[in-house]
C-alpha cells in the first residue's frame, strides 16, 4: 500500500491514521511546491490533482480524506478507530464533511490559493482575507461542537481526532493562535502525544 | 422525524432517499432567499446556517448532506441504498465528499454567492465566471467517474446518485447543458424516473 502525500498537508491525517492501524504501508512525497500535483505521473493517480490518495494492495486508488480514513478505520476494526454504530458513522461522517468542505477548501484553501478562486490576481489579497474571517467563523463552530471534550466523538479517540489535529496546526493561518481555541489545543495536544501521531510526524520531516 | 430542505437545493438529495427508505418524516420548507436560515429559530437548528438538517425522532440533529445520505441508508438496509462493505462504502463516501466539497461548495456555491468569497463587492462577478470555469471542471471529472455508467457505484444504485441527480438539475448555471455530460445525463434521467423521485419533487413544488 502507498500513501501519497506532502509533508503537514491534510493527508497527514491519513498518515497518523495509518499507523494507529498497524497496517503496513509506503509513504510517497509529493511536491506541491513544484506542482508535482499537475504532473502526467500523479494525475495517473488522482485525476484530481490532490493529496491524500492511497493505493491499495489490488492496485486501486482512493482519495477524499475522510473516504480514506473511513477506510482505514473499517479494515482494521481491532484499532477501534470509529464507532460501528450508523449514529456514531453518521456523526464521524458530519464532522468530517464540515472539516474537508468548510473548514478546509472553504477556509484554509482560500487563504493560500486566493488565486484561483478571484478573475484577477489583484483581488486575490482581499479574497485571502475574507477568507480568514470565514475559516475563524468555522473554527468557532468546531470549538462549539467540541463542547469542551478533547475528542470530536463523545465515544472517544476516532480518525476525526488525527483530521482535526492537523486543522489545529494550521490555526495560525488566519491570524489568530491555537490557544484561542482551547477545546481544539487539547485535542491537539492529546494526539501530538499519541505514538502514531509521533512516527508520522517523523516520517514526513516535522519531529 | 423533519427534514428542513429548500425546494431544488442539496437537501432534495436527502427528500429523495428518505422517499426510497420508507421512513416518515415530515418535510419543513427553510426561506432561503429571504435568509431564514440566519433566523435565531434555524440557528438553534443548525449554526452552520444550511440545509438539509434532519432532526430525528430522538430530537438530535444530523447535519451535512454526505453524513444525512449514510445514516438514512444505513438504518434502512431493506432499502439497500448503500453497498455494505468497506470498499463499496468507501467508495460511496469518495463521491459524496468530492459532490459536496468541490463541485458544490467549491464549484455551485460559488457561482451563485460570488460576494462570499471576495474581499469586495465589485470583484463578485469575475470570481462568479471564474467558479464557472471550476465547476465545469469538476463536472468533466465526475463524468469520467462515471466511466459510462449511469450509476455512480458499479454495484447500482445508490443515495450517491440522488445527490448527482440534484447536481445534474444545476449543469445549465454553468453556462454548459446537462446533455454536455452524457452519463450524467442518463443517470439524471433513471434517478427521475423513480416514484420516490417523483414523490419528493412534487412535494417540492418541482414537478
Ligand atoms: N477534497 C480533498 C482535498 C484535498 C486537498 O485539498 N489536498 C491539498 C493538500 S492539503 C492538495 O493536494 N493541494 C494541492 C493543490 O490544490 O494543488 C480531500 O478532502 O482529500
Ligand atoms: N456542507 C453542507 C452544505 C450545505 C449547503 O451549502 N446548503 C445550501 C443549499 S444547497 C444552503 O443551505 N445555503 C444557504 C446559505 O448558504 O446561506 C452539506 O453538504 O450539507
Amino acid at each position: 500500500m502507498k500513501l501519497f502525500y506532502s509533508p503537514g498537508a491534510c493527508s497527514l491525517a491519513v498518515h497518523i491514521a495509518l499507523h494507529e492501524s498497524g497496517k503496513s504501508f509506503e509513504a510517497v512525497r509529493v511536491n506541491l511546491k513544484d506542482g508535482e500535483q499537475f504532473s502526467p505521473e500523479f494525475l495517473k493517480v488522482n485525476p484530481k490533482s490532490k493529496v491524500p490518495a492511497l493505493a491499495r494492495d489490488d492496485g486501486s486508488i482512493l482519495t477524499e480524506c475522510p473516504a480514506i480514513l473511513f477506510w482505514v478505520a473499517r479494515t482494521s476494526p481491532e484499532a477501534k478507530l470509529l464507532p460501528d454504530d450508523a449514529d456514531g458513522e453518521a456523526r464521524a461522517l458530519e464532522w468530517m464533511n464540515f472539516i474537508s468542505g468548510s473548514i478546509h477548501n472553504g477556509g484554509f484553501t482560500r487563504i493560500l490559493r486566493a488565486e484561483r478562486f478571484v478573475g484577477a490576481p489583484e483581488h486575490a489579497p482581499a479574497a485571502s482575507e475574507k477568507a480568514k474571517a470565514d475559516t475563524i467563523k468555522y473554527l468557532t463552530i468546531a470549538e462549539e461542537m467540541l463542547a469542551g471534550r478533547d475528542t470530536a466523538l463523545p465515544s472517544g479517540h476516532s480518525v476525526v481526532d488525527d483530521y482535526l489535529f492537523v486543522i489545529a496546526r494550521w490555526v495560525p493561518r488566519t491570524g489568530k493562535e491555537l490557544s484561542d481555541f482551547p477545546a481544539l489545543k487539547r485535542l491537539h495536544d492529546r494526539v501530538a502525544a499519541r505514538e502514531a501521531t509521533k512516527r508520522a510526524l517523523a516520517a514526513e520531516g516535522l519531529a
